[in-house]
C-alpha cells in the first residue's frame, strides 16, 4: 500500500471553477423572479425565443420529409467525421456562399446547434485571461461561454437611438493587446436590428485596422423584414477573417434539432491555425445528429421561398402592431426591429415610481395581467423588456391591451401629474 | 480615436491552448500512418468501432419508428430544458435503476452522445492542474478531453493476464491530494473486458477509502456475452458517488444519433455541488436532438430482447473464431473478451524482427494483405492491435487467413529459427 493514501478523509467533492462559472444570466434571473400570474387571466408568454411554442408558424414539410427519408434510408446511423458529412457541408457551403465570399465543404464544420458553434469559435480564438468584445445588449450565451473559459467579456454599446447600431468609438476604446476577437450579431437578438451595408463596413474597417478576427453570429441570416436587406459580414470584406455561426434553428424553425455550423471565411490564410484548432475541438464531441445531417442538402435546397415569406410576413405584422400600440403607451419606448424575432421596449422607469427596475415592472405585470415579457436585465440592459414576435396575432392585441392597462395604472408623470390611476395599493 | 489602438500590425491569429491541446490520439496516429492496401485484395477494416458500418447487424425498428413518430407528431422541434425532456429523463432513470441503485428523472442529464457526457463529467469534477485516473489501455477520448482542459492524465494499468482487470495497487499508488476522480470503463473499449462483481467492489473500496468520486463509462452496459454478467458500479455501493455515462450509441447501434446521458448516483448528497455544476455546464450547449429525445421512452421500453440477443450472439461468435484462430498463430496472443465490440491481440514483436513496433506491423499488414487492424499505440499500449467484432462472419475467416499468412511470413523464432518464409524482401 502506498503511503500517499489519504485515510480517514470525509467526502467533499467540489465542482470545478469552469462549471461554477458557467452562468446563464437568463436562467439565473428568471429563476430568481416571482412569476405568479393572475389566475383570472390566461398567461401570455412573450418571453421565450422559441418559434415553435405557439404552433402558429408554418411547418417546414421539406425538413420533416427529409429526416424521415434519412431514417428510412438506414445509411445515416453511424459515426461521421467529427466535422460532419461531406454532402451536408457542401450544401451549407453552397447555401452560404455569395459572389464575393465563396466557400467550399472544407470551410464548414457542423455543430450541435449554433450554441455549440459559438462555443467552438470562442474556445478556439481566446485563451483564459484574454478578452473578447461582445454587444450590449446581446445574446446571453456569449457571456456564459466566455466566462466559463476564463475569457474576459468587454461589452461594446449598441445605440437604441440609432436602431441599435454599434458604438464604433466604444469598440475602438475597448480594444487592447489582449483582445482576441469581436462578436458581431446581425440580425440581432434581443434587438431585432438589421445592419446596413455601410455600418457593417465600418465595423470591418475597425477590425482590419486592429487586426481583430470576427465571430459573426448570423443565426438570423436572411431573417429580415420586407424593406430591409441582409448582408453577411463575409460578403463585405476581402481582408478580415470571419467565423460565421448559423444553423437550421431559427430560419427553419427547428431549434430542438440542434443543427448548427461554423463557416470559415478566410481568403488570405490568416486562420490556418484557427481552422486546425476548430477541427481538433470538433473531435471532442464528434458532430451533431446524423439523421439531420443527412437531411441538410434537401432542406437547404428545397425549402420554398413561401415558407420563409410566410414567417417573415407574420413577424413583421406582429412587430408593427406591437410598435404602434407601444408608441401610444406613455412611459414606454419601443424600438422598431427590422428582422429576427424580437422587439426591445424601453421603460421610462422613473415614471413608474412604484417599480425600482425592469424586473419589478415585469413581475407586477405578470401578477396582475398574466403577461410575461423578458426583463432586459437578462442582457445586462436594465429598464427595457424584450417581446417575441412569434406569437399568434390575436394574442398580440390582447397582450397590448393588458400592458396598456397596466402602464396607465402605474404611470406618474415627472411633474407629479398622474396619467392613470394610482397603483401603489395594487403592488406588493 | 483611442491611443490604445495597435496600428500597422499584421494579421496573426493563433489558436487557443485548449484547441491545440485537443489531441485525438487515434486520429493523429492513423493520419500519420501509411495505409496503402494491396490493390489485388479487397480491404477488410477491422479498425473502426462503428457497428453500423458493415450493415450486417440487426436494425432497431422500434427506434426507427419512434423517431418517425416524433417527427410526425410535430411537438418535438422546440427547445427543451438544457438537461432534456422530463419524459426522456424518466425513461432513462427507469432503464438504469436497479433494486440497489434507484434513480429518478432529476438524476439524469441528456447529452449529445456519450462523448459529451464524459466531457461534462470531466469538466465538472476537475480543475486545471488536478489529475484524474484513467485506464491503460483505455478509450482515447478521456485523454483528449482531460488534456484540453489542462487536467493531468494518470494512467492505471489494466492487466492482460487477468482479463484486463485493473491493477489495484497501481491505482492506490497514483492517488494524491490533487486526484479529482477516477474513470472506470466496464465493459471496456478497447479490451472487451467485463469485470466481476468482486473486482468492481475492490475498486469501489479504494474509492471509498480515498474519497475518490467515480466517472463510470458504462456505454457498453449490458453488452456482455452469454456466460458473463454485467453489474453497474452504482448497483454495488451505497457510499461512493458515481456519475454513470451511457447512451443509445452502442447497444442500440445508432452512434450517429448522438444521444448520451449522465446518471447521477448519489445516495448521500455528496454530489450537491457537482449536480448543480453539471446542470450549469449543460446550459452551454442546450441539450441533444429533441426528435431522438422524444423517442427515448419508446426505444428504451419496447426494444425486444431478441434485438439485443442477436447482436451479442453475433459478437461472441466472431470473438470465438478470432480467438481460436489467433491462438494458433505463433507470435500473436489474443485476449478473449467477455463483452463490448473488441478484442485485443498481443504481438510478440521481437519475433517479427523486421518490424520495430505495432505500427509498422499494421502498416505492412495493410500493404500486403489489405487487412487494417488498429495499432494499440493509439491507446498508448504498444505491441497489441485491436480488432472489431462487428464485421460479417465471412470476413472474419478471410481476415484470419490473411493475418495467418502474414505472420508466418515474418515470424522468426527467438532462437533464430524461422517458422515461415523470410519476409525481409517483402517489406519496405
Amino acid at each position: 500500500m502506498s503511503d500517499k493514501i489519504k485515510k480517514c478523509k470525509t467526502w467533499n467533492v467540489p465542482c470545478s471553477v469552469m462549471a461554477e462559472n458557467s452562468v446563464n444570466p437568463i436562467r439565473n434571473l428568471v429563476d430568481s423572479m416571482t412569476i405568479t400570474p393572475n389566475p383570472e387571466k390566461d398567461m401570455i408568454a412573450l418571453s421565450i425565443g422559441d418559434p415553435t411554442i405557439f404552433g402558429n408558424l408554418p411547418y417546414c414539410e421539406v425538413a420533416e420529409n427529409a429526416v424521415i427519408e434519412a431514417i428510412k434510408g438506414r445509411k445515416s446511423n453511424g459515426y461521421t467525421a467529427s466535422v460532419g458529412y461531406e454532402s451536408a457541408r457542401l450544401a451549407v457551403a453552397d447555401y452560404t456562399s455569395t459572389p464575393t465570399s465563396v466557400v467550399t465543404a472544407k470551410d464548414v464544420i457542423l455543430t450541435s446547434g449554433c450554441s455549440s458553434a459559438l462555443d467552438l469559435c470562442i474556445s478556439c480564438l481566446a485563451n483564459p485571461g484574454q478578452n473578447m468584445l461582445m454587444p450590449l445588449p446581446g445574446f446571453s450565451i456569449y457571456k456564459t461561454l466566455a466566462e466559463s473559459l476564463g475569457i474576459e467579456v468587454r461589452n461594446y454599446k449598441l445605440l437604441p437611438e440609432k436602431s441599435w447600431e454599434a458604438d464604433l468609438n466604444h469598440i475602438e476604446e475597448l480594444i487592447d493587446e489582449n483582445t482576441a476577437g469581436i462578436i458581431v450579431n446581425n440580425p440581432s437578438n434581443p434587438c431585432g436590428s438589421v445592419y446596413s451595408k455601410e455600418h457593417l463596413e465600418a465595423i470591418l474597417e475597425i477590425c482590419e485596422k486592429n487586426k481583430l478576427p470576427v465571430i459573426a453570429d448570423e443565426i438570423y441570416e436572411h431573417f429580415v423584414f420586407c424593406g430591409s436587406k441582409y448582408y453577411s459580414l463575409a460578403s463585405l470584406t476581402t481582408t478580415v477573417p470571419i467565423l460565421s455561426c448559423s444553423g437550421l434553428t431559427k430560419r427553419f424553425l427547428v431549434p430542438g434539432w440542434r443543427m448548427g455550423w461554423i463557416v470559415i471565411h478566410d481568403l488570405n490564410d490568416i486562420f490556418v491555425n484557427v481552422r486546425r484548432g476548430l477541427v481538433k475541438l470538433s473531435q471532442r464531441i464528434l458532430g451533431p445528429n446524423t439523421l439531420v445531417q443527412q437531411a441538410i442538402p434537401d432542406i437547404l435546397k428545397n425549402t420554398s421561398s413561401e415558407f420563409f415569406e410566410d414567417t417573415l410576413v407574420h413577424m413583421k405584422n406582429n412587430a408593427e402592431i406591437f410598435y404602434s400600440r407601444f408608441r401610444e403607451i406613455i412611459g414606454l419606448t419601443p424600438i422598431m426591429p427590422q428582422g429576427a424575432m424580437y422587439m426591445m421596449v424601453g421603460i421610462d422607469i422613473e415614471t413608474f415610481p412604484v417599480f425600482k427596475c425592469d424586473i419589478q415592472f415585469v413581475e407586477a405585470l405578470v401578477k396582475e395581467q398574466s403577461v410575461f415579457c423578458l426583463p432586459a436585465s437578462c442582457f445586462q440592459y436594465p429598464n427595457y423588456f424584450r417581446v417575441v414576435l412569434t406569437i399568434p396575432e390575436t394574442k398580440v392585441a390582447e397582450a397590448c391591451d393588458r400592458i396598456e392597462e397596466f402602464c396607465k395604472k402605474y404611470y406618474v408623470a415627472r411633474n407629479g401629474m398622474n396619467n392613470g390611476n394610482n397603483g401603489v395599493n395594487g403592488h406588493h
